[in-house]
């Protein structure tokens, strides 16, 4: 038969509705009926951001974003705070390279907790540095970071700003940016939007709109000052990706409707069924002390190869899962829960995991993660 | 009832095959099943762009492989020569001047041809010279670039690239990459592709890599040699738009069984019945020594705002195209018959025109404009 079930994180799976929003025939971008849209999308944004500021909207993945983020604030030469426990916070130093931005690493053994204690230090020790980046949840860990205790010791510092990738976390986990005074939150569609790959998101707080002004490095296609001054018009400066923002059109409604606070409670209950059921399966999790309930990894039991488990849950089961990269590759694997994902999503992952890892030799009672799960979900 | 018509250059209308290709559930890109699917996209997107080259893939609007393609060829303080002759134009000196790149502008009188003798004259001028920036079709004007004249001459310099943004242009009028010599085309998913807006495309000589090679500028997003890296085992650097990737997989085929000749001719069949459709209406061409035939830009009568017959069109008639824009705003209005566009999307435009210049107080003969249409498209 072959039906396909995706709890990757990312891409999500997406609400027929908004895959058949993003199927009706394309309208023109110029036209009151497309800004029309763009107006409702900008609230419904403002909302699940948590913030009074403009959200811009980019057609390009996370990335894109990121990388607006640290080409519209800084200025080649400037110093930066990079927090790197994965693969996502190599990305930020990446970019920085890039643009001859000097990082300094604050290299965090992956899959640990991370010390706001070295933030305040590393700031101490040298107030010049321009911004810290950072990740909310890290993806490639399922580590979660205390963005409101990095942020609190941040904002002391009037010439640095906190800039979060919030890609895989923002609509999953809180992350008020106006009341956590973050300066710049980055987004993507394909996390916990409930919406294909395919476009990005930056909001900005005064302070960092003010790092804007003052900005030399190159940009282009994400010069967000060029964005921000189309998007108060219900435009954008170049050709949006309109089919997507369709889907955002849809998507922003529901989860407005559902609330911010009922669908963080969900991906709590959701992450803590997958974490109680992998416990009890005598799995150990990747990030014991700081998991994000966005996105669980599970170090792969001694003896059995976590890439295969990906690999057995995809081509006989057709579940997609994701695994490890670089270092922790072949050590773990990563089920999200994160978007449009309820309780049975959850106990499928897990029936099918404990199903793979009896097929790799790995024996356990049939269905003992699978009860874990269920009693946690039917409290 | 409100039956909405689209005939603007970008974006075009969308085939009912593609959109619901694009609605259904979305899958993993880091599995099997995708790669499988973009190994065969590379194969169709290198017959479109007549090349045997790759041709790379970006979540992004035209602009965003525009920015890539100076980005990735030059370095600061570089020159370059830029044939503006539209907005378009005015766009690749806007990114240079953005990135350094010293751009000598080869001004163009809005709707009139481009002399390829000027490019002779400025390359003999300064050899130094490292790009030659241009469009095919020139989307607000109108007007065709004789880009098979200019790039002979730029092949006579090996140290100069032949850049062309074929975004409003490729897939609806010749443009033989290889053949031609052309060092980088660029194309956008909007347009002839028969897709939503979203995607950008790049294709590079074995000279233009060479440029890539040495450049300096920096990039991150749109790094061409990462993602050809990437492009090599069926992947992207990163996270693709993939319901547009899966639009790309089901509009490519229609291309390749239409073929680019049919193609082509039916471009210029569509092309030539509105041109002589608007001078039966008494209109003037506003490119008339060099028209494309992928937009006919037409000049509003005396005595009638060119916006109001877009904004009349749209507003009382559901009928989407679009007017002029900076200089040329309000003098003109352009019919795009680009993509997937037929004989009587044509005749309908032509009688929409019709209606809107009679309630506009310019009296025509009516039916005048949809016969000479119908002379055209029943030969």
């Amino acid at each position: 038969m072959g039906k396909q079930y995706l709890l990757a994180p990312g891409p999500t799976p997406v609400p027929p509705e908004v895959l058949q929003r993003m199927a009706e025939p394309i309208i023109h971008h110029r036209s009151p009926g497309y800004e029309k849209i763009l107006g409702e999308v900008r609230e419904g944004l403002k909302y699940l951001f948590q913030t009074k500021k403009e959200v811009l909207i980019f057609a390009s993945s996370g990335t894109g974003a990121m990388e607006g983020a640290v080409t519209n604030t800084l200025s080649a030469g400037d110093k930066a705070i990079v927090i790197e426990g994965g693969k996502f916070g190599e990305r930020w130093a990446n970019i920085c390279k890039a643009y001859g931005v000097q990082a300094q690493i604050l290299p965090v053994e992956w899959g640990q907790p991370i010390d706001p204690g070295l933030i305040a230090q590393a700031l101490k020790a040298d107030p010049s540095v321009k911004a810290v980046f950072t990740q909310a949840t890290e993806t490639s860990t399922g580590v979660l970071y205390p963005i409101k205790e990095i942020a609190e010791i941040v904002s002391r510092y009037p010439g640095t700003i906190m800039v979060v990738d919030a890609v895989s976390h923002l609509g999953a986990v809180e992350l008020p940016m106006d009341e956590w005074k973050l300066d710049i939150v980055v987004a993507g569609s394909q996390k916990a939007f409930m919406l294909p790959p395919g476009l990005s998101f930056a909001a900005l707080s005064d302070k960092a709109w003010e790092f804007v002004a003052k900005s030399t490095l190159p940009k282009f296609y994400f010069d967000f000052k060029k964005e921000l001054k189309n998007l108060m018009q219900n435009q954008s400066a170049y050709t949006p990706a309109v089919s997507l923002v369709m889907g955002l059109a849809e998507s922003l409604p529901r989860i407005r409707k559902e609330g911010l606070e009922n669908i963080f409670a969900r991906h709590a209950r959701l992450a803590r069924a997958t974490r109680e059921a992998m416990l009890a399966l005598g799995l150990k999790l990747y990030a014991p002390q700081a998991y994000s309930d966005a996105v669980t990894a599970v170090v792969a039991p001694p003896g059995v190869d976590g890439q295969k488990v990906v690999k057995i849950l995809r081509d006989r089961h057709n579940l997609t899962i994701a695994g490890g990269q670089d270092q922790a590759k072949g050590k773990i694997f990563r089920i999200a829960h994160m978007g449009y994902v309820d309780k049975f999503d959850v106990i499928m992952a897990v029936a099918a995991v404990e199903m793979t890892l009896k097929e790799l030799g790995y024996a356990v009672e049939t269905g003992k993660g699978v009860r874990a799960a269920m009693e946690v979900l039917s409290k």
